[in-house]
């Protein structure tokens, strides 16, 4: 009782200092929500279903399906106020047979590769091909080249991921354009097959997998990923002459099909027309489980909400939990809600996106239109107090790739910050297994996230 | 030529504005240390060695006498300027055979238990022993016990690790007592054994052992660690009616033996009877690998040179890398070199300990005497913004078990924050093993090491 009292008495101070609005009462709540996740956080049980009794779970694939309905019924069961599947069509993309890769002659022998084709593009057909590799560092040195150089060859663009940043998003951001943009350019040039270093900081021989870029998906050449230290060996290889490699694969991009983004809703008491977005993507690659993409995002929408729920918090306003599909190889999911969003009659003050991994938060990003940010950027310093113990930064900065169609909504859109160190050692690969979410990572990363929609959903941005 | 200008120019450059005395030049070069190790850092090397090809190494064991000789050679290889072997007496305790914990009678039936015995105690003999179970709580819950309810008892301390805390260690601060205490606590009331939940964040079943204090070691109690998962259903059993349990080992406590500190230091240019310290130690539990636990630290200690010495620059104190040892079962070493400490004519101005695991650094915290604390606090606020880009807090805390024995130097103790999420999953434990460490998160704790370094080196306290 004496505990309850010291919470209400708190909860009637506030502190304004300068730039800073604190309530010692809402810094009471917040750490209910840290603790509460930490000792009944369920999110962990709940991704442990999903990659190991589902997996991955590829746009088209009937593990999405599956996936599907285990999230709608996960809501159902939590009691959300509405769920419900939205349908837009995804591009459906099977890798077919495992790949093979073989340096058939070089001048350090001939030795297997270990590869995964790239999503969305077509294999080589039943023969396979052979050709000779040409090697570029860049996806600018081959841009440098002529179509007589680059013709009728293997293109290897040997990219190597960029270590030296801290925050390993960056050093993908300075990386991965070999891969989403190497492969088209390669064929322009009039390339038969384009190999891409691995976008990871790991140092094994796991292909890493991803999107690249082709106009129209019925016209691509055989692209795939290379693992790490097969990159290594066929440098090396290439440091002492030429290389010719046969590649064998039937991965096949067969148009459109069904697809569903995964909704749920709690109505708001007070203002049930205002919508707080909470988000990860369902989909995944078609390797690995999909654990720490996009897997923990999901659990962290879901749960963020719930554990309000289980604090007893009644929202005012509406709180949404989207589950994307398609971000991996089409954002047809975040393209399809962004248009429903704009035809509903509701307004979107807040979407949270938990699209960078399960590892313990650091804090947020956020972004928004020039006539917006301005007003976020104060209301969101003056709870900086609240996060300044769990020692997390904020900054303006990209949010999510989904929720990045919201952004002309004039909506506030944030992004979690996770320990990044780890992430790109697992990223579209086998790697990205349940046995690497930490229970607690996790759970840390609901209540973050959770503390957020508490502060917005209580004083909105006005 | 540019950059070299610009860092020149920045170098110059001295911001004070109120508490914060800063300069450009000495960010960048910071910002150059974070470079270096992410980039070229040799740690994760040298520690798959020490995990790899020499494994766990407890006080007394051949395998610590060759962590000796691997750590001597690495830094006489690294060209530090002295390195030596330090002697002291450590306890020479060995666990011998794998124990046997078995349920054999209770209402739940018969299981096998998972247990392992806690440092420095003493078996079962031969034959082993049979008795009920007591469970406690806590180690109050004991306390609170006439000797007759004990008398004949295995008292079974049932304390779960309390995980609500955001920072682990803090959780293990409130659970650890029962593993540290209880035992002699118990038989001092007339227990025959002990049995101890593992103080784990984890949900398996290896057991966590770790040191338990008995006022002479060859008057003990037969004293163990439980897996959770057995703790768990043990507990299950107890709920259901009495317990009977049989335990055999045949652990020993042999008395003392020789160990050693190992100690390396590059001599001071301008002040070398100034001295710095980096360190973690060597000595690590008899299970797993001690690799978070302390093999880290060893590494964060010897590259937090090795970085400044990559880059060039010429330490004007001496910087002096301990490795102690005993630190688990004893903390022989710590005292003999405080000792040394004392009676050197030199003046130990800053020691830095890595003892809380190789994950991504967060911070630091710092510790001193009550005369010597303001100057210290100062100074080290003063730096403050060189380490907010990092996301990295310092408070006023506790610094580390070892490097605490030099406190009455007035020296100014420093710790090591990294995250602490998964920390105690492995510690003490068969877990913690080379593949629970990531590069990078190993390579920016010894950055962050670093950068004190550079600025207590560069700048002193007064």
């Amino acid at each position: 009782m004496k505990q309850f009292l010291l919470i209400l008495l708190l909860a009637g101070t506030l502190i304004t200092n300068g730039y800073s609005q604190y309530s010692s009462g809402d810094s009471v709540f917040i750490a209910s929500i840290y603790k509460n996740e930490l000792t009944q956080g369920q999110g962990y049980n709940w991704l442990k279903v999903l990659c190991l009794n589902i997996g991955n779970r590829i746009s088209g694939s009937s593990n999405l399906d599956r996936a599907d309905t285990y999230m709608k019924r996960l809501m159902d069961s939590l009691k959300f106020d509405k769920v419900w599947l939205q349908q837009c069509q995804v591009p459906h993309w099977v890798r077919g047979d495992k790949e093979i890769g073989k340096v058939v002659r070089s001048n350090t022998g001939a030795f297997p590769i270990e590869i995964a084709a790239l999503g969305n593009t077509n294999g080589t057909g039943p023969k396979g091909i052979s050709a000779e590799v040409l090697r570029v560092s860049s996806l600018q040195e081959l841009m440098n080249m002529t179509e007589a150089q680059v013709k009728g060859k293997i293109v290897f663009f040997d990219k190597h991921f960029e270590t030296e940043h801290i925050n390993t998003f960056e050093g993908y951001g300075h990386t991965v354009s070999a891969r989403s943009r190497g492969p088209e350019a390669a064929m322009k040039k009039g390339a038969v097959a384009a190999l891409v270093r691995s976008v990871s900081t790991n140092h094994d021989n796991k292909p890493h997998s991803g999107a690249t870029r082709f106009e129209d998906y019925t016209q691509t050449i055989p692209s795939f990923a290379i693992g790490v230290l097969s990159a290594d060996k066929l440098t090396d290889a290439l440091s002492k002459g030429s290389v010719t490699i046969y590649l064998k694969s039937n991965s096949k991009y067969l148009g459109l099909t069904n697809g569903y983004n995964v909704i749920g809703e709690i109505t708001g008491a007070k203002f049930p027309d205002e919508v707080i977005v909470t988000s990860g993507h369902l989909d995944s690659w078609d390797v690995g489980q999909g654990a720490h993409d996009d897997g923990t995002g999901c659990i962290h929408a879901i749960e963020s909400v719930e554990v309000l729920r289980r604090l007893g918090y009644k929202p005012q306003r509406t709180l949404r939990v989207v589950l994307f599909v398609n971000e991996e190889n089409g954002t047809a999911g975040a393209k399809k809600y962004a248009e429903f969003a704009k035809s509903e009659n509701k307004k979107h003050i807040l979407a949270i996106e938990s699209d960078a991994g399960g590892h313990a938060p650091t804090g947020f990003a956020w972004e928004a239109t020039k006539e917006k940010a301005g007003m976020y950027s104060d209301r969101i310093h003056s709870w900086k107090n609240y996060w300044d113990q769990y020692g997390y930064s904020l900054y303006q900065g990209e949010s999510g790739v989904d929720v990045g169609y919201l952004q002309s909504l004039g909506t506030c859109l944030m992004g979690l910050l996770p320990e990044s160190q780890r992430y790109f050692d697992y990223h579209h690969s086998p790697n990205d297994t349940f046995d690497k979410v930490n229970a607690r990572e996790l759970h840390l990363g609901t209540a973050a996230i959770a503390s957020v929609i508490y502060l917005v959903d209580k004083y909105g941005w006005e």
